[in-house]
């Protein structure tokens, strides 16, 4: 069978869109749940547009249509997306709102998926075209699906139950919080939609999205601490309904959408992020009253106890293992030329399978050559693909799902035989003593991320130079490797979760980068646990810093000693002699030699 | 004539609710321009209760009433205010319409006088007050006046002129630039009620609120370049009315608000901030739409232009060599134990008077000796002075309103004979490392002064302690030591201005402190003037730092030199060779000893 064209594709959208006398149609990369990764069976702007980013959509008329990326992907939309079918257009610049606002006429009907908006996106857009005299219309079936022939159906994995020990409590104890919560807050009923909430509230894993390991489902948590958990029968096995127990009463996915007009006269909190705008439809159609409240889960989750802790500390020491016997694998291969990206990132991948308890990769590898690591969320692929060039600067971002915990780790490391460039061993001594500013804070209770994130950038600041991401990011316990809701970034940069005071036992990312164009690119990233601090003579009030969860030898190859202060320098020095107690254990042969070359202290 | 008591004022208040079918009022310290400093015509709730803070309110029932003030009053209160007529209440924990909503019955009017408020503060004490059955009612007229027997008229001091020089901009140029922005809002005029903004945009400044120049009168710019000014005619002499010129009506002041019931049909800027509900009021009776937007003044007034960069270089040079004399007078009669906080206050104003330039000084001096050094604000008054005792620190905060320039300086001197204690070297040691962390600091163009926040704690964090006020303010051009909209506070710390970028040209402070309850305080403030920097091999776009306004010797007896980095050292070094360069040709004898021996290389 000839495998259908991008324009057979648009041709047939704009067929179904005149059956249901729509004039357009609005495609976002998103799903029911508002996840960060969304499966196969969702990629629907990838199916009409050939676009492969992870962060897009288009908008289509009778006679136009454009697709809208950020910056990051203005060079890979023209390279996979045809002029002539879409125009390229730029956010935040533009929206497919503005730009729908500008093209459509007096009375045009423009539908949505209420399934893959939420209900912000869907007030705003409506208003926006009314003010052109067009309106904004929900459809019953997303026209996709009804012309996407070989659609890939949700996937059908069975769910697994994370044990009542690796989570640290019981699915009962986190919903009896919840229903404390909804009692205190006078509200009935919760909808929890984002797949990783779920999963935590009732202690289950899934493989339905990629890097995540969730299940595709939806959750109802009531105020007597019951919950509905409405997922496809076939996910569910016996062990997981026992684990499940009679509190939780399992419904087919199907149900979910009538059990929401069920509520009648029910308040019931619902996450305006996370709750798609058919959520708030169906409640209000139903007579409940639907209540924008951040999900219960999202907080309680972030705060990792004192189990999730130490499964995160064996993880992080199992992968810092594994990453190290790759990077002697690198150091080793690469300075001869023969090592390429797509092949870094198999051999990273096997050492990994080597521990035998990896469940997945928790992103797809950032493993980025020369020039290619200028590009912070740069993925390799057989088309981008290059030899690491001898004498260039490699960096790799990486992560691990295990069953203990998450792991999101970046080193960047000189590929010989020669030597860095004095401007490259500025840029990377500058970003390590930003590391380091965030590895060794400590700042009072209530302090945001927002409010650290200078102590990072002051050194490369001071020359000039900075990086167009944020700091920090929150981490799962075998969960999401991005979750909220704290974040550690610019506090007026536009990014969620800044203004979010941290607390002990929340887990942050501390990844501070420097990228020159075309060039290279430097980022250094561990992951930290919020602990608490005693200290002699302090203020009254809880003081917090943060205890390193990540162990892997930081390049020397790439440090200007001058530039660090005796306290960096300690700093360093201790961190590499913990590094090497932790994993020299775990090594042997030649990785064992390069963790003892990598090291020794500093001077 | 007797005193009357505040009792006799209280039944007189009530006596006069009563008359008005009033329940209960609200009072505020507040003028109808929402000024930081309210002049004594407008001090109703000091008169009311005898409260002598600059923040607080109260709220009067029929048969009770209570004070309302924060934490740095609570003190204060007990002291100046009966307990028999004022229930004691803290804010934020609670607030008077929270206390009202608590008390009064269904059906109550409560009367707020809506020239004392903002339109947001209205609407919210109403919806309050309604979920009670209780209404809000703005008044015709404030009732404490009617029972006010001898209260102040404002005042009648003439405006005078600020000439294009010093203004470095004509008035006709900042008409000109509302008239634009108004043009691209769509609007057709903007209300300017915050006395600062009418003063910077006519080039005029007043003598009706102490320690801020600026005259009582409200603005309506025109989309067109001309302005109502409303003014008391006695203010308005010849020359002024020349200065003005054509484009320039002057208006009784009275007439303010029948002109706001001229608007019909017009979309009025109004600041939510300084705009009282009156006016919104006003406006809507009148047929105009208020809209609510930044007065238009208030960015542009906090971007010094180079005439006025230069005013506050001449300020601060003539100021410190002031400052500078009254330092080696406190050092020479301070260690005996006979000079008192007042007659300190008292020298200081006589040093800048020797200036022959001096207009006010630029808020109450805080004269802090020991202990009293440990509250912030402090304020000197007969009952609380002491004399500065020997071997204690002395803080000292103050500032001169000159016609260049207004400035606020702090410094935190030992007074001998003896030594200053490890713990309070340690801790002015940390204040000091922040204080040049923040004058050292270079940032990209849009990063705000909350991101810079953390950089001036970060030292005091380490040691477990902190300090519970903003870093930087912004300081006007011989106009509000206060001026927004640019602060560096902790981001989501409730202040506002943290999320505003700083841009070239923006004055700030720059004033980390450390504040031990009962026993010493510390603060260490310099201006600082927002500059452009050019960076060999920067990232594109605009970097920004600080230029140092502020030039007097900070107190090395406190400094413990090992904390101090060698980057640091030589910032205070060439700080101190710079002051002494700058203060040497305008002392002598005694006070240039003192220079010199202050102004040393450290080590």
């Amino acid at each position: 069978m000839l495998m259908q064209t991008h324009e057979a594709r648009l041709s047939a959208l704009r067929e179904e869109l005149k059956r249901r006398d729509l004039a357009g149609f609005v495609v976002p990369i998103s799903d029911e749940h508002m996840s960060e990764y969304v499966g196969e069976y969702a990629q629907r702007l990838a199916w009409l547009t050939g676009f492969g980013g992870s962060a897009g959509s288009a908008a289509v008329l009778r006679d136009q249509a454009a697709i809208f990326v950020d910056g990051r992907y203005t060079v890979q939309v023209r390279e996979q997306v045809e002029e002539r079918l879409f125009d390229y257009q730029s956010v935040p610049a533009t929206s497919p709102v503005a730009w729908l606002a500008e093209h459509v006429g007096e009375g045009d009907c423009i539908g949505y998926d209420p399934w893959l908006h939420t209900h912000g996106w869907a007030k705003s857009a409506a208003e926006q075209l009314a003010e052109v005299g067009a309106i904004l219309v929900p459809v019953e079936s997303n026209p996709i699906d009804a012309v996407w022939q070989d659609r890939p159906a949700p996937s059908s994995a069975t769910a697994s139950i994370q044990s009542d020990e690796q989570a640290g409590r019981s699915s009962a104890d986190k919903r009896g919080e919840i229903a404390r919560w909804l009692k205190d807050k006078k509200l009935d009923a919760a909808v929890i939609s984002a797949l990783d909430s779920i999963a935590w509230v009732l202690n289950i894993r899934g493989e339905d999205v990629s890097h995540t390991p969730v299940a595709l489902s939806y959750l109802l948590a009531h105020q007597d601490g019951t919950a509905e958990l409405f997922i496809a029968p076939e996910k569910v096995t016996p062990e997981l309904q026992r684990h499940l127990g009679n509190a939780v009463t399992i419904r087919d996915r199907a149900d979910f959408e009538p059990a929401l007009g069920e509520q009648r006269g029910k308040r019931v909190a619902v996450d305006p992020e996370y709750g798609v705008a058919a959520i708030f439809q169906a409640l209000e159609d139903g007579g409940a009253t639907p209540v924008s409240v951040r999900d219960p889960a999202i907080l309680a989750k972030a705060i990792k106890n004192p189990a999730e802790a130490q499964g995160h500390r064996d993880a992080q020491a199992r992968d810092g293992a594994a990453v190290s016997r790759y990077l002697c694998w690198i150091e080793a291969n690469a300075p001869s030329g023969e090592v390429d990206e797509l092949q870094a990132v198999a051999r990273l991948l096997s050492f990994r399978e080597e521990t035998g308890v990896l469940r997945d990769t928790s992103f797809d590898t950032i493993s980025a050559a020369a020039g290619h690591a200028a590009l912070p969320h740069y993925r390799v692929d057989e088309d981008s693909n290059i030899p690491i060039p001898p004498n260039s600067i490699y960096l790799c971002d990486s992560g691990g799902q295990y069953r203990d915990g998450t792991t999101d780790i970046t080193r960047t490391v000189w590929v010989g035989p020669g030597e860095p460039s004095a401007e490259q061993k500025d840029r990377f001594t500058r970003v390590l003593k930003g590391h380091i500013a965030i590895a060794t804070a400590v700042f009072p209770d209530g302090t945001t991320g927002g409010a650290l994130d200078a102590l990072a950038r002051q050194y490369l600041w001071a020359a000039g130079v900075d990086y167009a991401h944020g700091t920090g990011h929150g981490v799962g316990s075998f969960l999401a490797v991005h979750e909220g809701p704290q974040r550690i970034a610019k506090p007026a940069g536009g990014f969620p979760g800044t203004g979010e005071p941290l607390r002990e036992g929340m887990i942050l990312s501390n990844e501070p980068g420097y990228y020159k164009a075309g060039e290279y690119g430097i980022r250094i990233e561990n992951l930290v646990l919020t602990e608490r601090r005693d200290i002699p003579r302090a203020d009254e009030g809880v003081w917090l810093g943060f205890e390193n969860l990540t162990w892997v030898p930081i390049d020397r190859a790439l440090i200007e000693t001058k530039l660090l202060s005796p306290t960096e320098i300690a700093w360093l020095d201790e961190y590499h002699a913990q590094t090497r107690a932790l994993l020299a254990p775990q090594l042997d042969g030649e990785a064992l030699d390069w963790l003892e070359r990598h090291t020794r202290p500093l001077l």
